[in-house]
């Protein structure tokens, strides 16, 4: 890879599918779920600053800046504060506003897990190839499961060596059609990462949705300096509609490549998955913090400081956070929320 | 019932069948189980102060004291203090050495519930009357399932309409046995709860146990008074050999009578048995504290002051307590031990 690429960090995200240990102002990225580091220090980590990656532009809300500093351990990077969630959309325009024109801009979540970080950087090379031809580029997740909770991407005409003309996205599709595109082939999950120009993106969303550029660049504008941080204006940001890139712009443009990848992702979008990268023991437990097991196999604990027991337990999930306790099968844990409801 | 009878509380007992509630100093028969009050609060209550009983004896260790007198609520009573523990046999021994000797002794176990107390006093009183006819009387609960975990008493012939000379005592049974005593009827289980006069006890002692009842009373002469309290002496008491009034007297004795009765008894010897016991909602939860069940029915849950969130989990007890959280399945609970072990 010889282009400079600037990292866009999506970082605004609070969630509560891993309720109780994300929660309010300590969101998921900011979680050490898959070893010692965060998944925001994983994802800062993934492009290092040097030859190929300009320092990253950070989006993050308000409430998440002082965790975000913590955790850039002095890395340079560029913080933009978002004053209210406006969606994916509102978020890269205000990147796209602060960013240099032909600036190849990496948008990634801060959540998610690449466990093979060389297969990416492959990835990220083919796809700066297709932006400087003006594609926008999202990255393509080779299916290995007929998962009904990601959105697909259909790829078309072949580019090169590169990637693939997008045909359409699919919505998170009923399990039949789900494994009907795990059996045809040629289908990727959407996993959210996106490379293009600031210009060619600029100029798809001021066609595709103008008033959310304009809103974000007013709002860049309009906002205030304080250190490395740019605080965009309330005022401004609060008219961006809210939406997601993927609607407001990706389905919308007739130039979207996708690059298919197979980088052992995930988005660790619930505890189930959490389980599933975790180090487990022989029978399946993965255990963090002090934990007694007694013929139990298959469960993911997180003891949370506290001491776990449990004896004749099997594929369930006990997260300890504080005060709260979490029990539930590792099946159930889309249900997760209605505890998180109750509770918080 | 016209005759005075002075109740001898057995409070020495430790366990862990309770786990993780019940540990160290904080022994089963002082917690809150049932509803409000503690079980040993609930014991006393049983045989309250006035017209039918005398002051109890309570046998406690040493660091049962503080909470045994704060629990008795200012009742008048006498504490007898083991130094060690040294099984059943050797405690009543302490309460036979101060006794007078005409004294009907009602031994009865500190941790158990009895919800019928009328009926309890209905079988007192006909144990009096064979008590007082020289008889050592055991209360014989009418069992109502085949329990492997209990004893059970064969009864004999009928004395007049108060109870049966005991045939003979049978260990925990295997299940078969169980199931066939049940169907034939005229076996009882063995409660630990007993009545008899003071020397008649004292002389069966001398001829079942002698050991055992001289090293007590030499502990009792021996013994230190602090208020209400005597402390056996440590050098004498540790001289008695430990078992229990069963074997060391009962089964031993020719002339052993069993008082059958249906009282609404439990030893809550599980957390299964907890459950059993407990008041539940419609579908099956006893929650105590602070408690979010979604979708999970049959559950024991004590919170411990934690908040317990619960989703599509059926029949398991969760108990936490300070910084240990014990959970599983409610058929599992006779395993508690290995966590016990483990932890403490």
């Amino acid at each position: 890879m010889t282009l400079m690429i600037q990292p866009v960090i999506l970082c605004g995200g609070a969630g509560t599918r891993l309720w109780p240990e994300s929660r309010g102002d300590r969101a998921k990225q900011f979680l050490s779920l898959t070893g010692e580091q965060s998944l925001f220090r994983q994802t800062l980590a993934r492009t290092p600053a040097g030859s190929d990656f300009l320092p990253p532009i950070i989006l993050c809300g308000d409430s998440h800046v002082a965790t975000v500093r913590e955790q850039m351990d002095d890395r340079e990077a560029e913080l933009v504060v978002e004053p209210m969630p406006r969606n994916t959309a509102a978020a890269i325009a205000l990147a796209v506003a602060r960013a240099d024109a032909d600036t190849l801009l990496l948008v990634m979540p801060s959540d998610h897990v690449i466990a093979d970080v060389p297969a990416f950087h492959a990835a990220i090379a083919k796809g700066a190839r297709l932006a400087q031809q003006d594609w926008l580029v999202t990255f393509g997740i080779t299916p290995d499961a007929p998962e009904t909770g990601f959105g697909y991407i259909a790829g078309g005409g072949p580019l090169g060596e590169d990637g693939f003309a997008v045909d359409r996205f699919i919505e998170k599709p009923p399990l039949a059609d789900a494994e009907a595109m795990l059996a045809a082939g040629g289908y990727s999950w959407n996993a959210g990462i996106f490379l293009f120009r600031a210009a060619r993106m600029r100029d798809a969303m001021l066609t595709h949705c103008r008033a959310i550029f304009e809103a974000a660049d007013r709002a860049v504008a309009a906002g205030m300096r304080d250190g490395d941080a740019l605080y965009a204006d309330a005022v401004e940001f609060e008219k961006a509609p809210s939406d997601s890139i993927d609607y407001a712009v990706m389905e919308k443009d007739d130039r979207v490549a996708v690059v298919p990848v197979a980088m052992g992702w995930s988005d660790l979008g619930s505890w189930q998955a959490v389980h599933t990268l975790a180090a487990c023991d022989a029978i399946g437990n993965a255990a963090t913090g002090d934990v007694f097991l007694h013929d139990s196999h298959g469960n993911l604990i997180r003891a949370g400081g506290k001491r776990v027991s449990l004896i004749g337990m099997s594929d369930i999930a006990v997260v300890v956070d504080g005060d709260d306790i979490l029990i539930m099968p590792l099946k159930r844990c889309q249900d997760v929320r209605a505890a998180a409801k109750a509770r918080e």
